[in-house]
């Protein structure tokens, strides 16, 4: 079914926890479409998930790495070149976890020592990424730095909390370093606005279904998926797009260019 | 060279005029990848172009229209059909021509039926292209409809004149009639805003030079070009960006994320 | 209760209808602030709506012009210029009219001449007047323009039909004037985006009522009146924002920054 | 000179440092328009600067607070409660600072803890400003807070560093506060993205100068100054924009909508 797409070409790919994950469904797009991956997440999340039966279908490594710490990174960015046989032409970044969410602290009452953590976790860890790699001259000419974000960078949902400050810096950490590495080697970083999907993690966000159906009445073709997400990684992975840089990528059915769908007031 | 990405998928594509037209590269690469096209151009285009000549090389027929009466549209689309053996999945429109600006009329001092002339040939006719093919049913379910415009459309560049408006028309075109289509069977309407490029048409832009060397210097990756912009089409066009609707692409190196350039002031 | 803001101040007011219009309010709170203005609209309307009562109780003269026609431009300009005694200090653009949307003709089988009609009196209109106006030197150094626009210029609102495009042109036309303007003699040009409103003309568009509690539900604040919007074309109008210009700006209860508003989720 | 747009008003400011800075000119048009304030910087700014002159001029106190510190800013609004008879009408947060910026540390190898501490003062300040504020019953409604920004936010300047991640941030916490804000009680909360400045600050980055120059050729009406914001800000304190809420406002002469401006060119 795939094109050979990234026929070649290298790539790490951060995040797959379950087969709902969408990194789970990217890694296993990048090999059906010919490439060759290493896959990473926190050692926490390694043990809570399946990532080593994926790991195992796809005749890939895992690499433990908490994504906040330099060193792993340095670690993981080594091994894995060691493993691919040099520099990678790809990376996806799909890590995002809000500790004042999970623990039910209002937006107005947040404990700020928890949001340098989300902070940390979910979009410094990008910024992180991309230094180490630089540093370690980790990402080939023509390579793809990817992350997913989601419109809450842009509009307000409440429930969202700090998530939404979250996905305001990765997507700001993707222009600011998407210069640098065009500058560097012509390497090229974007961030996917994707629409809420039915993922672990985001059913966790209080209030998800019924706002997932929101989202999915609100876009003209309704919710992306992560099946969906994961066709779309490969084409930004792919040759075809080497002069998209710096954006932020709406795939979300067109949710984002809504002002209001009247299948709203049909309720 | 190709990946198949279209394989057996139909399409038209407007405004082929020589070898320099991104309309030119998009319809070889989609036979490179395994479309069957038809060709269209304004008859007074035909004449001064070399488009027999792509279309003898691609096997395809050229149909001639006037993008701007719907008559000669109902008869493209129909013929198409019936050459091509049903809907088409794909349209690519890339037509744009200004009246003031040929006839150097500055911007404060328009002529407005010339105006009208350009939004007519520029804008307008995107809405009459698929007024007609939703009228006639020529697009299949998940198809996918392309237009090219210009980041004038959200900032001022003074030589671009009524330009600007025709491409803020275009795209507000595209995000409108992508609700209807998405509604009526699945299908997908985008805007790519294309780096300045070096066409015949382009060129004929008083000041392009400097100013193409201008967004070069801006934009991290320099310009796009139209081979770069016919390799972004063509994923637009494949199964892998299905969710993707109602959006203005930034095709353009980085220059439309660049606040400000070193490049720039180091002239 | 005003300021003086607009003490010495003149200015042109186009679009009051009856009571209810923006305008009508925008032209009583400017008299308030201490300007002397005149009023206009199209003969049509002049007899259909109640201005010379308004323009009996502000003492100011109404001037029938049909926006769209240069020659009643150049009369309403110089006559205005006569009365007020020079070149004014402000203008105010509230016109807006779809022949298609009246017609109920579906935004998929639009008439193109009703089209072109609707995108002359809403849109190019406001090029006409400050082609003209900058023709005769008609509008004062740190002067300002003001056009009324709705937030359908970026996103869809399918009942808006091409009310949507009228206002794309029309924010772009503000945005290319705005430049020659500011070189010109540091003339000002905005657009305001202002909520839905209950004025005759909003009240003609078909499920109005229902989508008006949509857009009070999810701003914030709730819908921006037609009375709030006056007080915020004042300060647009005063010298306290002289640097603002080019933009179009929001004034909205917050509505274009949410991406969800729980309280839609309770209806 | 003032108008009395403020007259029974009661606001803090932060950030005067010396009499070039924007907060400094803030507080004198503020008292001039006929508010009540109080003053406010942290311990160390308030050695180095001339706040106290200030304060004395406008007859207001000076309270020291870290704005990083949740008791400082307890210890802040309830004095200024104190001071001022009752719960305050409007808050100008004007802080900006980065550790990485001043060390000469490059974007592609941030010291992170120094980023963290970036964060920390420039806009995680500003969340920490209003949860206080909210807690503490300390805006009356229909009050107006604003944080001055910087176009960084959405275009990238590679020499302002993490100060774009900054102001991405900024202007998400008060989108986000924003709703909140509005639901308790009318308060609008809002960002002014300013012109580069020659304050005490601005002065502090790497090429500024030539920045600055720059900025200034694109400008159509040149850069805004100190003085212009203040003249902004006084508005958007005023009961003139109760419903302009959630907004980024480009205060900027026109840079922010400009692709291209021939004077640059013309160097």
């Amino acid at each position: 079914m795939g094109h050979n797409l990234l026929e070649g070409k290298k790539g790490i790919i951060f995040g797959a926890l379950d087969d709902q994950s969408m990194a789970w469904k990217v890694a296993e797009k990048a090999v059906e479409e010919g490439a060759k991956i290493t896959l990473t997440n926190a050692p926490v999340a390694l043990r809570m998930g399946q990532i080593q039966e994926l790991a195992d279908s796809l005749n890939a490594e895992v690499i433990p790495a908490d994504a906040t710490s330099e060193e792993d990174l340095e670690n993981l960015l080594s091994k894995s070149m060691e493993i691919l046989g040099g520099p990678v032409d790809f990376i996806l970044h799909s890590i995002g976890m809000s500790v004042n969410v999970r623990k039910n602290k209002p937006y107005t009452e947040l404990n700020y020592s928890w949001m340098e953590k989300t902070f940390d976790v979910s979009a410094i860890s990008f910024h992180k990424v991309m230094q180490t790699a630089m540093k370690l001259n980790a990402v080939n000419e023509w390579g793809s730095i990817l992350a997913l974000s989601y419109i809450a960078a842009q509009r307000t949902f409440p429930d969202y909390s700090e998530m939404a400050e979250s996905k305001a810096l990765l997507e700001s950490f993707a222009r600011s370093f998407g210069y640098h590495w065009a500058v560097k080697n012509k390497v090229r970083v974007n961030t996917i606005s994707q629409s809420p999907t039915m993922t672990t993690a985001g059913q966790g966000v209080k209030g998800f279904h019924e706002f997932f159906d929101y989202a999915d009445k609100m876009s003209p073709l309704g919710n992306a998926t992560a099946d969906d997400c994961a066709d779309y990684c490969i084409t930004l992975f792919s040759d075809y797009t080497r002069m998209v840089t710096m954006q932020n990528l709406y795939h979300d059915g067109g949710f984002s260019s809504m002002g209001m769908n009247p299948a709203i007031l049909d309720k």
